[in-house]
């Protein structure tokens, strides 16, 4: 009886429909060519299946169109993409992900891209705009009326990561000295509301924000109050240049389904609502993902060899850089390898677990960092803290890891050193995993981007020297 | 001008004067302590700067609040707390992170706990149930009406990632047969509706859910027309039972401001509204940040040493085990090490760019899993991409580490051991980057829970052996 489920395997269930079809259809493709196949028939078949595939298509939400062109190979994607309805064309594109819009506008005309966006909001052609030909955008611009080309160069104007870039032109605006049963008139008039009209905005005559008037509000109240008596102060403005990622905190943080966008004189210029906070959180929270396991974009899970190897060179090239780095300072203690070989097979214990201890350390403080929490006041603390956390981790895996050694080899300096090796390399684990991101903070760059590669990097080639040099010093 | 800004810094500077008013407070308690101070004076500006600070904290929201606990040490975390007003203790208790909440509800007494669950909705005191003491929960328990007993009792029967969870009791309900006229007057009688509601729900004399009733559409339709007429159908009904993470997957998908929760007979038993979608996808997205990077959970920054330690050393001890693993694949081979020491230096370069490698391909699987676009129909395809991307890259890096090896060691043998080995293990790597997460899913595992450490113990012990063997095989 589950809603939820059936409703998700309605969309799966579709989307293994439309794979069969598709097996079908290319295998009457196939057959058209063969030169002894009764031609007829199959052409019907063929055809039927392509309607039974479209209506499927024309009954399911643009956002499962998306999932479902997403889950398709390149060629298979293409066919189902033309039996797209084109007036959903445009709202389809906006619901891909970037890899997946990238294939489909490509197999699309002039024509037919130009018609897709003009069926959209001028908020939404913005978003489109970036993975749109140049002409395309142009023919769009000269057929929207004058106040939505303002809009649209607006919109256009902002980078991906500005409070701009999630605006809409979709909100209701009134006039303070109006009672409430002229705004319900008002509202009557109207077909419809946009989605997300939780509050309508009051404005004075030059459209300055003058106060917030939810929706809900407006049903609970006797019908000849004014609305200057009932509506809210503006508690929080957003302005178009803001970072995206500070409205979206704010939504979280106070629970907002719409706020108003000013500029710079207090003027309305548009609203952000709370599913394009939502797409922005989901879109940053997989980038953050991809970046973090070294790819760097959203990769088309059909892409190309060629273009999955483009997309993740960068990383494994930094990584290779820090590995030759790492292997030089092993190759400075080779005369001692050769005396002791059990240190070659000790040794990646040592940088592994430096390693992972470094990365909880810049885990909990960038997390911190994003929250807002770490101030200069309490990194001290900090530093603090995470030093004793290491010490006493690197007594205790140390110990164990020194046992470890002293049972292989039978040998207790090794036993020894290990652990000492073990403790300098947690500490030096710690002192970094704090530095590195308060660092990358105060030099104005993100601390999530690379931290946890230059950690691994300082604790391989660390614990490399500090495990080596021990026993050197040491044992050799 | 920026509002946001302002907003954000008028919290910062919340925290740095709270920050400041502390510190001279607890000079003053010192001076206090020494025997010579002027005693009325410093009470009285002790007492002017905790009057201070109170007024401050009274002005803010309750989440700018739990923002400003969470950002300072215990002991002055404490004394704000004791400062905020009783009647607000349950919705910041509602809002602070778990680590910090365990803090402040140890602090508090039974009673003071008691009252601070009692300002709370139901559903908002089972989301506190898990963190306060039984007989707290046994006394809130006692003092409810019995309709919001069998709330609680229910709330608190679903685990925490289920709809159930996630539930609230705030909706409002209208019957089928009733007028917009009526609703609206009905509506009016109220002094407010609950937060985020954008629909009525329509029920029958028992409960069924009939349909949806948008408030937007209630605004816009004509007085005398019948609720029956402009119901929509209800598209999509959750049940308490079913994962919360597929409830998020909806309402980000159909951008949703709430739905309904039925039971099993298609009664009404509550809603899920954006902004308790919003918070739990925060929460994921921080466990999921947390356990990649070795946390157990979020943990509070200024938490003492030992529990931090215990936060962390699940990962340490798995990590000391594979790293255990490694170091005896290694010991296997300590003659050949003994007679070529430039293997120990180039080993780990093998097995760090394996690890690497895999790591892309899983993060990428992983990512496809939870969107739900591989099917067994497309899973030999990505087999066959990843084996083509690792074997590039493994020709291409195999290359540039052979060539390495070769101008270091001037033996052209050791560089094609080093390519062969490392286009080998990127192989092993891309196999088992996509069977890991395939095999936990089927076994009803989350993918994306320690895939990340079994593939780079795979690649580490597998990469060592790989060129280990190799060079044995070849060299030796």
């Amino acid at each position: 009886m589950a809603e939820l489920d059936e409703r998700r395997s309605n969309v799966q269930e579709s989307l293994e429909q439309v794979t069969e079809l598709l097996r079908r259809h290319r295998r009457n493709l196939l057959q058209r060519d063969a030169p002894l196949r009764p031609e007829q028939a199959e052409e019907l078949v063929h055809k039927r299946d392509l309607e039974a595939l479209q209506k499927t298509l024309d009954q399911l939400h643009p956002a499962d169109v998306a999932y479902i062109l997403e889950a398709l190979p390149l060629e298979e994607r293409l066919v189902v993409w033309d039996l797209v309805k084109t007036e959903r064309d445009g709202e389809i594109l906006l619901e891909v992900s970037d890899a997946v819009r990238e294939t489909l506008i490509a197999h699309m005309e002039t024509k037919e891209l130009v018609a897709a966006a003009e069926q959209l909001d001028t908020d939404e052609i913005a978003d489109l705009a970036p993975d749109l030909p140049r002409e395309v955008i142009q023919d769009v611009f000269r057929s929207l009326p004058v106040e939505e080309r303002e809009q649209l160069r607006a919109a256009m104007s902002y980078p991906e990561d500005a409070v701009g870039a999630l605006m809409d032109f979709d909100m209701l605006t009134v006039r303070e000295d109006i009672t409430v049963e002229v705004v319900l008139r008002y509202l009557r008039r109207l077909d419809e509301m946009p989605d997300h009209t939780d509050q309508l905005f009051v404005v004075d005559r030059e459209e300055h924000l003058l106060g917030l008037l939810p929706v809900n509000r407006l049903l609970v109240t006797d019908l000849d109050v004014p609305v200057s008596k009932i509506m809210g102060a503006v508690s929080l403005k957003l302005h178009p240049e803001e970072k995206a990622q500070d409205a979206a905190l704010a939504f979280e943080r106070y629970d907002l389904v719409s706020a108003p966008v000013v500029d710079g004189d207090g003027k309305l210029v548009g609203r952000v609502t709370v599913n394009g906070v939502m797409d922005f959180i989901r879109d940053e929270t997989a980038s953050e993902m991809l970046s973090a396991g070294g790819l760097r974009e959203e990769e088309d899970l059909f892409a190309s060899v060629w273009n999955s190897v483009k997309n993740r060179w960068t990383w494994l090239a930094v990584n290779l850089v820090t590995a030759f780095v790492a292997s030089r300072v092993i190759g400075l203690f080779e005369s001692s390898i050769a005396k002791i070989v059990a240190l070659a097979a000790l040794m990646p214990i040592i940088a592994g677990i430096g390693g992972n201890s470094g990365n909880q350390t810049i885990t909990m403080i960038v997390r911190s960092l994003a929250l807002g929490q770490i101030s200069t006041a309490n990194a001290s603390k900090l530093f603090a803290k995470e030093i004793g956390v290491s010490a006493i981790n690197g007594l205790i895996w140390g110990s164990v890891v020194g046992l470890f050694a002293f049972l292989i080899y039978h040998q207790w300096q090794l036993g020894v050193v290990m652990t000492s090796a073990m403790v300098l390399n947690l500490l030096l684990a710690a002192v970094m995993g704090v530095t590195i991101p308060l660092l990358m903070q105060k030099l104005g760059r993100d601390p999530a981007m690379g931290s946890s590669v230059m950690i691994t990097a300082i604790t391989d080639s660390g614990g490399f020297f500090i495990f080596l040099g021990l026993a050197t010093l040491f044992l050799v």
